[in-house]
């Protein structure tokens, strides 16, 4: 039996799902990269969604990235969304969606004492059918806010 | 092919596996309740475990609480863990592991615009074999740090 998603989320309803893809980096203090990147949007009927990402080294296959969190979408319609980064980063971010287009800006970074000082990050997410395309801007290691990832992921499941 | 444990992860080897068992929660501004909780850690031969956590209703099985991130083994044996929780809170905590006593204090929290107030949080944890039991002290809503949760789970897998 399949359990019924909540209202409170039915506007995330197009996330749910495996997807999986491509994602290319750049930043000013690192070499540009590609990685292959899995995400995963599940629900277990309460108002939030289980979110959570894995990357690989596109050439070697190798580990990179992790994140985890919860997405919710709170009563007046403002998405909240929750995030621990395999790198010592917590991400707090809030916004909007609207047909398929989601806008997430960070109001709370938190950082262990042995992370990269990361400052904020802004996110972006279209969802088209099969398709995921996302957006993340990040202010870190005194560079301003700019362009740090973008990818492309198909739905796999 | 199972993957080697990263080296710097080596003094949390005990937590890794699947576990399940029972819980307890008391709070001033809250009614007493009782909780079956699960909990994996894992990894992907990274310096750092990967965790997730659920609990559900003891009485009715309803979906409560959901948390999820990564512990990680500082160069200088600290330990540091961030998790987001799916009611609206980030959480970095720092501390130690000695002889499977493990012992964490959080030095940031993160609240979205619409989370509970909590302040801090403590947590122990005791793994003796195929034992885990954890405490949870926090410090929220007015007040004073004090204990909130505390389980007793057996490994499962």
């Amino acid at each position: 039996m399949t359990t019924p998603l909540h209202p409170l989320v039915e506007p995330l309803r197009a996330l749910l799902g495996q997807w999986r893809g491509v994602g290319h980096g750049v930043y000013p203090t690192v070499d540009a990269f590609d990685y292959v990147e899995q995400v995963s949007f599940g629900h277990a009927g309460k108002p939030v969604l289980v979110y959570s990402q894995r990357t690989e080294d596109a050439a070697t296959g190798e580990p990179r990235h992790g994140e985890s969190g919860f997405w919710k979408v709170a009563d007046d319609g403002r998405l909240e969304v929750v995030i621990a980064h395999a790198n010592g980063v917590t991400e707090i971010t809030e916004g909007s969606v609207v047909a398929g287009h989601i806008a997430l800006r960070s109001t709370v970074i938190g950082l262990t004492s042995t992370a990269k000082q990361v400052l904020g990050v802004n996110r972006t997410f279209d969802v088209d059918g099969d398709e995921l395309r996302y957006s993340l801007d990040m202010a870190a290691v005194a560079q301003e806010m700019q362009r740090h990832l973008t990818a492309t992921l198909h739905r796999v499941g």
